[in-house]
């Protein structure tokens, strides 16, 4: 008997399967501390429990991209260990401020199934949850990938494509419980610009730069517990290099966004992303944002904002696309998603 | 007066001598943390709280060895500053599983001295025990290093080569105290397989790599409080390589070995070890195991199994020794340990 | 509107100007294993609880050093991120040790100006304050940097020069409340030597040596929030080099004088300090120290040692400076402070 997980091929999903993913991980201040040391993350409420407080929680939870790493990172030797391609991200919502102390674990259900016209490969779509201690999702998003098939001779299952909504609407988010921005503190926040000061169509460059290390994506992915193994392995790839997790480019640039949008304090939901080109250590990592839509929420203090969050390396484009529709070759990530803001 | 430690010398040592080291170390969930962040460690008792509690033990541990490490450190100033070479471990036990806020500190005995027949070296075994804050022994084990005489016209010590266990048998461990399997998940821990479905003689190729960096092994290294200039110190050897702790490529192997071995979840001996070949950063770690043998303990649900772990960078190779008897160069590690898995 | 933050110019600061900085900063036992994880750290009351509950405190406190880069770091936005050059430090003072779950905060008060003959840059010479969550003052010093003028038409301030301190008397300095090395015990310590051996002119080689990594001053700098570009950005500087934050220099530069100055436990007061020349990734950083004062303290068991802290790269030089009076180019930092030692 293998007893070493090979991981699931296009064959090995059915639509309804639940799928409990392992490894449960209790995290801790030490991941806070852990994630300020690896990415430039400024945001005041996941930096001192006394702003949170103030912002009535009760106190800093881990960040928000941090929680969807650990969500993420369980579902990868289910889900992408023999993935193509990373292709979408949908309908993704924080439910549940995650805090030192509390043990997650994730689920995904297959949501979506489509053999590639190839024959070779196919497209699974999961819907994940993270689940705290108690039994309460924590958050939840939409991923589909490519996955090759075991045996090109397998029979294609039924064609199910997902409905996904393109964009989350305010009334499909949650503002965290008692979260109130009516006592915010602009100096110790580290900008003046409120919810009423953004317009849509605005756009704004985040001037810093972050130059990558191999130890640091390592060190950061593995913290997440996702072990793919071209993250770490420079041997597995043809030209050497070691391909860095999807997601270290997306807290690298959430991070760099505090320069500019210190005050988009807690992320509420994603409508989608693309990972547009691969990103290896020596990039240079920069950001731009673009506010897409405003929106007020149930709670007064609290304006939600929708922002394009734009990863690039070198040199500045906030031209995305190239003519044939295809991502600029510097664009490394494209974002879309809510977060809260004080009015 | 000379302030700094210039570290013992073979002639420093007598028989029964009990070293104190110094600096003793309160560990935390920060170093819970570093230990997921440097190695890919996914062992779901050490990961997770919740499945701790559901095995009969307060929380998560700190890794049976980080723990190790802490112990080793201590002891590096006092017995290998000045060492040619880490010939052996022998009768390693874990006696005491150590939590966030416990208080470690290190205490040798000199159990043998053998001077070699050059008359420039000595070979030095002590016993070395680290120690909690209220006086329990955590951890025990022998090592025998060789070390320069300050003068090689010392006379020679009285040789006393200390009769050591080869291999521990069951009666020797100790299984933490509390440990149940009985409720123990599958789906949580990440792979189905139990005591009883591993045979002697099996062995288990665990697939993934990881390329070695610098920073990582510094940082890990210097975690532990191990200072030995070798580590640090890039132009200290005349090749200008950091030669990497022992004990990082025995924690990397360790967690890669998750992979085929993900219900192994605790280190309860350790009958012997060998750092085949050097280790430097660019090194591609892989690691496989060998099923030695297996035993019953007292606690019903708990079963224990002695396992082979051999690290090894580059190609596969399954074969440990050349035909002149010396380890294959793609060798790094030949560790022999016991560990507790679910029956 | 501009959202980013392009800093302040020489013309944006006014005598007696008091500026709040931003993002408070809750501090746990994850900072505290990360200072172990990047520098090789060993003294005794920073490592153990229970050492520092010997020592008459409650638990240990972060690092004195990490106290500090907290507190420094949350100004750089405000004071250096247009500063040419760090020109010194004076009159730095440790008021209340840190603990796990305190946040701070920093202030900083505008002392003095002097513009530059050449009309483009001028001298801001601040004190920054940090204050927890009690609004406690935890330490204060005082810095001034040159900064560029936004205009160089912008007319010139009146000339403002604050008489500083060159050296604290011991007089100035807080021993922290309870401090009490009655019980203090060498052999946990790592050395032997106290406040009574250590004389006046004596220097003390600390031996080792690190070679620092671009991801490990990356981490350490980030874990502080100190975001100047320069230190993060390959791109930034003509020869593609990142600069090393100074203060990352001064914690290694201390760690390493653990091995001859164990028992300077902790820094109490900081008299000034240049970083005579850059540090670069791959530089080999050793240090050597010597005894420029001693004093008595109103602690019996407490005595208090002023130092000269050198950090070095390659050959080791007990030569400060050149004969035209500039640092020898070996030379990366020269600090002048007061610590505590057991009598």
């Amino acid at each position: 008997m293998l007893k070493t997980n090979a991981g699931r091929f296009f064959e090995d999903y059915t639509i309804g399967d639940v799928i409990h993913h392992a490894v449960p991980r209790t995290v801790s201040r030490g991941e806070r501390a852990l994630y300020h040391a690896l990415y430039p993350a400024r945001h005041a409420l996941y930096s001192s429990d006394e702003f949170a407080r103030a912002s009535g929680l009760p106190e800093s939870p881990l960040d928000d991209l941090a929680a969807f790493h650990v969500v993420f990172g369980k579902s990868v030797p289910d889900i992408s260990l023999n993935a193509v391609a990373n292709l979408g991200y949908a309908e993704g919502r924080w439910l549940k401020p995650v805090y030192a102390g509390d043990t997650l674990r994730s689920v995904s259900e297959v949501i979506g199934l489509k053999q590639n016209s190839s024959g070779k490969t196919g497209v699974v779509y999961v819907r994940t949850s993270g689940i705290n201690q108690n039994d309460e999702p924590v958050m939840q998003f939409v991923r589909w990938v490519m996955v090759r098939k075991r045996d090109e001779n397998a029979p294609a299952p039924e064609t199910v494509v997902p409905e996904l909504k393109g964009t989350l609407e305010i009334a499909d988010l949650l503002i965290p419980e008692g979260l109130d921005f009516g006592k915010y503190d602009i100096a110790l926040s580290g900008e003046p610009h409120r919810w009423g000061d953004y317009q849509i169509g605005e756009k704004i460059d985040h001037v810093d730069g972050v130059t990558i290390e191999e130890a640091e994506h390592m060190m950061a992915t593995r913290l997440w517990q996702n072990t793919a193994k071209v993250h770490f392995d420079a041997t597995h790839r043809d030209d050497g290099q070691r391909l860095i997790y999807g997601g270290h480019v997306i807290s690298m640039a959430r991070a760099l966004s505090f320069n500019g949008l210190a005050n988009a304090q807690m992320i509420i939901g994603l409508n989608g992303g693309a990972h547009a080109n691969p990103c290896f250590s020596g990039d240079t990592v920069r950001a731009w944002s673009e506010v897409l839509d405003k929106a007020d929420t149930n709670t007064p203090s609290v304006g939600a904002v929708r922002l394009r969050l734009v990863a690039y390396k070198s040199d500045a484009v906030f031209q995305l696309k190239q003519e044939n529709g295809k991502y600029m070759p510097q664009v490394l990530l494209d974002l879309d998603y809510w977060v809260v803001m004080p009015k």
